[in-house]
């Protein structure tokens, strides 16, 4: 930046086409790859009910709240601007709090429960870094104004079900469920009950119980107890629990039994005492019976205790979505792919604006980290197909070669002329990049005789890529000659050979 | 305003549940006709071998150009704000300067001609009227590096084809072709070639072309002489043309034949002699033979010189769709629906990062007009049925239930259970809110005698419509009894004949 502003200005300076710092393109195949599994996901949520729900991007940030702007820099986190009338905007920053602000300014028109789901790009104004963007899309399925933990378990299955629907194998995943209730039952047990008062120990208590999965049970006794050096030497301070108090959280921590029942077993031992926590329990037993009448076994669904979900706002049961195949990492190693979907019942965001406390339960797909995981697991990521290319080899026959890929076209066949400059390598330069399966040639010679060339640019790109298969190569012709009221069936051949290969 | 700045201010102000001025949400079934509306356009482009583009909501305003910020008051026309590092960004205020951007940050990578198409959000910060958003949806199409007016043709074509995709009848719809370069040639010949010297008159005989329809030959003639006082009484002066000059420029608009030839030949008559004019009317002849030797005949595209398109940025052919049909306007008078989407060919764009000229053509289609449109010939705005509703008699039964619901979902029935509360009134009441096709209930007495009720509730309706069937709904019970193993046949039965209905 520097070296670039020490520079002598020249006089007219052209714009640089670059997109904004933390901001990306997207383009042909990975647009195709994510709408297509968007639509499978919201497929499942609309069979179950779930109606659309399309917000602008731009909110109030009133409407918005948590972010509140100073008066120079209201920058925190959200993208925000001032109105002509001073009102603050922001871009949204995620799809619940939208949500949240369309209940209760259009509760009377909605049905109650309303269950929606959202699409859509959010915008953080983070500091970007290796795929970490500033505008990502959300999938968010929603249920306002139920109640019932029913609520929470419907979210569960048709999580997983939207899990596999979009590609991913049964036993490729697990959703784990937890309820906020329990761990508050648990602080309350070991007499951190007062959420004011000992704020500090509960926030490095919850923490600790969230890094199970990466520090292990002896990395959370330490964060529980006096704290803990990593790797590094750094040290993070423990929250000074007792031996009996630390006891307690990690049987809370390790109370996943066999199933929901032994599991719940465990946990009511823990937090039998406290109001709280046996409502939590309560309403997880109620979640694990309504799941698993519906077969949904813990190869798919279980309850976990330490799921813990970053989120301030979650009131009851918090679910997460894991993918358990593992991957290498930037550093080589072997570790799960994890998380890539989480929510939880969050019962008073509908509250800041109308007083009446409002039941909500919601779950959030992370698109972009699906999308990896899909890609990793080798089911979107093959760059799909580009269309038929016409090539022109005589200017004066451009209604020739339009009606040509016209007829392709009407035969739903992906088809296009080409309408750069340059002579027949070009062309054919042209349709690599495009990764077209098929070329159509015709110059003064081929309409003369009634006839087109067709070139099967994917055996082509097969055959050069496999050397030794010289012989087969010459079996197969990868050029064709054929007449011109066979075209499109000829070209239909030629796709399905390249489609099955 | 004043008046509530003047209320007493309560301890705690609840912020308001308003979207911002200007802004609003979409509900159902307006998402899922928009989808599928686009769903069958982008069908049509990726079949001509567009590929998706999808760039991030933000750009720098330098990238976007056009509006350059004040230091204070950045927001002319774009809502704008300043990163961290005081880079000013923006909303995109359409789809073609980001695609511009795009090219030239991307030129090595794409292939050349690139054809891409985007469908997405774009803001504009303008004062909002009825009907009129700061944040709408278009949907463009846009080919970049062909030179050849075939790219022309070939996207009026699409347009035509995408505009009966989706639902627009063939005779309810034209396209508008004309070239900048002919309207440049005709004030070379009346001796207004000096873009700069002679800007203003110009501008008004532009601007007097472009209102052909609305003012007919009499009120375009007055306002190429002297000007022309409108029904209000208001005078709007004229360009001051002579009567020879007014005779070659209403030759111009009114220059359309019976078809293309007929028309480029009264052109041609008109700017023979400037080269400019010539070169227009050139690559016209060519775009029309395109079409025609494509069938593109009169009713579908046709040759329009009284097409002007506003944008300052078009440098060759500009087109134009038409919606034909008659709507009642907001006065009650009769009017043609008017234009849904338009584009031209703009050679600069690309060139005010590279420096190079890049010939690009493309069109936007509006995408929020195109679906008044077909709300209006009634293609769209029934409202879809909601899903079946499986009531909740018995709490203790939810797994039952949630078991009902996922069998009909499995057959691929849009089901769920209701989660509220209340009884059997209150959840008829949903149901009818949700637009419920049918209900299914089934208390003690129906599992004791495992059975279920079916209530079809879309005939219910229809004869609490039909008074006078009385005898009808006697005939035609809207509820029966089904064994639970039925369930699903029996409630597509129910289904199937509420459909065709």
């Amino acid at each position: 930046m520097s070296a670039e502003n020490s520079k002598p200005r020249t006089k007219i300076r052209r714009p640089r086409a670059e997109t904004p710092k933390g901001f990306r393109d997207w383009f042909g195949a990975e647009v195709e790859a994510r709408n297509a599994m968007l639509a499978k996901i919201c497929d499942v949520y609309r069979r179950y009910g779930f109606d659309p729900l399309e917000t602008s991007g731009v909110e109030t940030v009133e409407a918005l709240g948590k972010f509140l702007p100073d008066v120079d820099r209201p920058n925190e986190g959200v993208f925000a601007f001032q109105d002509d009338d001073d009102t603050w905007l922001a871009l949204r920053y995620d799809l619940t709090a939208p949500l949240a602000r369309v209940y209760a300014q259009h509760q009377l028109a909605l049905p109650t429960p309303y269950r929606r789901y959202a699409v859509g790009p959010v915008w953080r104004n983070e500091k970007p870094g290796p795929g970490r963007f500033r505008q990502f899309y959300q999938c968010d399925a929603d249920t306002v104004g139920a109640a019932t933990v029913a609520a929470d378990a419907e979210i569960c299955a048709m999580l997983a079900d939207a899990l596999e629907a979009a590609g991913i194998a049964r036993g490729d995943y697990v959703v784990r469920i937890n309820n906020r209730k329990v761990l508050n039952g648990v602080l309350e047990a070991i007499g951190l009950g007062d959420a004011e008062a000992h704020a500090i120990p509960r926030g490095v208590v919850s923490r600790a119980v969230d890094k199970l999965d990466r520090l292990g049970p002896e990395g959370v006794r330490a964060l529980l107890g006096e704290g803990r050096k990593d790797e590094s030497g750094a040290f993070t301070k423990g929250a000074g629990l007792s031996a009996d108090q630390i006891a307690v959280v990690m049987g809370f921590v390790q109370a996943e039994g066999g199933d929901g029942a032994a599991t719940c077993a465990a946990l009511r031992a823990l937090v039998g005492a406290t109001a709280t926590g046996a409502e939590g329990v309560d309403e997880l037993e109620q979640i694990a019976a309504l799941l698993d009448a519906q077969g949904y076994g813990a190869d798919r669904i279980r309850l976990d205790p330490s799921v813990v979900r970053g989120l301030g706002y979650y009131t009851g049961p918090v679910y997460e979505a894991e993918l358990t195949f593992e991957i290498l990492d930037d550093k080589g190693q072997r570790r799960q792919f994890g998380s890539v979907a989480g929510g939880g019942r969050y019962d008073d965001l509908v509250k800041r604006f109308t007083g009446q406390l409002t039941p909500a339960t919601g779950v959030s797909i992370g698109v972009d980290r699906l999308l990896a995981a899909l890609r990793e697991t080798g089911r979107v990521g093959r760059d799909a197909a580009g269309p038929v290319v016409v090539c022109v080899m005589d200017r004066a026959r451009m209604a020739d070669y339009a009606a040509m890929a016209a007829a392709l076209r009407g035969a739903g066949i992906r088809a296009e002329v080409y309408l750069g400059g340059g002579k027949m390598a070009r062309q054919l330069g042209y349709a690599d990049k495009r990764m077209s399966p098929v070329a159509v040639i015709a110059g003064e010679d081929e309409f003369a005789r009634g006839v087109a060339q067709l070139k099967d640019l994917a055996l082509g790109a097969r055959l050069a890529a496999e050397i030794e298969t010289n012989e087969a190569w010459k079996a197969q012709p990868a050029q064709i000659e054929v007449p011109r009221g066979d075209l499109v069936d000829a070209v239909r051949r030629m796709l399905a050979r390249a489609g099955a290969a």
